[in-house]
């Protein structure tokens, strides 16, 4: 993991907005994030029970497909929040800071197009 | 569920070929199909123990794209098995069977296309 | 090119069905084929006068998720169309001839679906 | 089209870099993506010549596939561009133009990611 810093990493003489500690843009909407993964992981479980079942192959696909999309909601709200807040910051702090986090967050947007 | 059938409803005096009644492409891989979404399952709780964990939000979306290319790389294995079985027997067969499997199959496509 | 077989091949004294020549499926609708490959050619035509007018780089975005759908949906159009005649046919003559026009189309689809 | 200015529309007295008028981040990479967009028009006349001769479906979907990965590599390369001059600079602007360009943004990933 590249993860630049978290939550549990700053410590209590910590300036909190240097530009190397991006605010996590997600943290406000934390619960409504957990509760979709929640529902994603149930996803996964009716599959293996349709599996189990003998569950008519096309059926398994139109469920396959409802999961993909529900995860790919959650990669564009993750995004759309990092985007709001760490781009952002990043942005405004100018210099390597920001061609770092800009170039980042292209390579995340190329890997979710191309998945 | 729009199954047509399934290996419960197929019972001791029936017709094991009928065109009504496709066999299911996946079952003998059956148990490859249900390790590897047990491995979906836990991405799935990976992901929620991330988001707890104030996880840097692009290593979440590297494994959001990862957990999706997984998803993706089952529903084509399913399709592949469903093609070699479910749509083979019913263009042998021909007729209404036969437009209905095909038209069916070509439908499952698009929404993994689109997905 | 592994094209098998096309239309100028079939010549006089050959057997329409045997499977090593299949049918292509979209010859019937390929007025409709070229009709839209005539007008994503004219996108892609549009997309360069729209750099070359210095366009919004969110409009020329736009146009070009508009001109994948249109593209995407040949391709869906030419899969279905394939099936009901190349795969479908070599299915009923079954052996080696199915295995080989099964799998092909199973890479086609793979193809499409990570693109 | 919103398009919110063009290089027409900067007028003798305007100032350069007021928010609303945002630089166009392609614009220095003109010349490669005027390449690359009639690379892709090729194609797509190569297409109309494919189904004119006859050519196996399965050979019109690879090329097909080939063209929806070009024009995929276009939008990615137009997004970074304006990641990194359009919304860096609304970024910096701070207030309703970062909220805007950062909405307009997202919304376009979200047409990549599904298109």
């Amino acid at each position: 993991m590249s993860a630049p810093s978290d939550a549990a990493d700053v410590g209590a003489g910590e300036i909190a907005d240097v530009p190397s500690s991006p605010d996590l843009g997600y943290i406000r909407r934390k619960e409504d994030y957990l509760r979709r993964l929640r529902r994603i992981e149930g996803q996964a479980r009716g599959l293996q029970r349709m599996v189990e079942d003998d569950t008519y192959c096309i059926d398994i696909l139109t469920q396959i497909s409802a999961m993909t999309k529900a995860l790919q909601s959650v990669a564009l709200g993750l995004l759309d929040d990092h985007m709001g807040h760490c781009v952002t910051q990043a942005a405004q702090a100018g210099g390597d800071e920001a061609r770092y986090r800009l170039q980042e967050a292209s390579d995340a947007i190329a890997r979710l197009v191309r998945s």
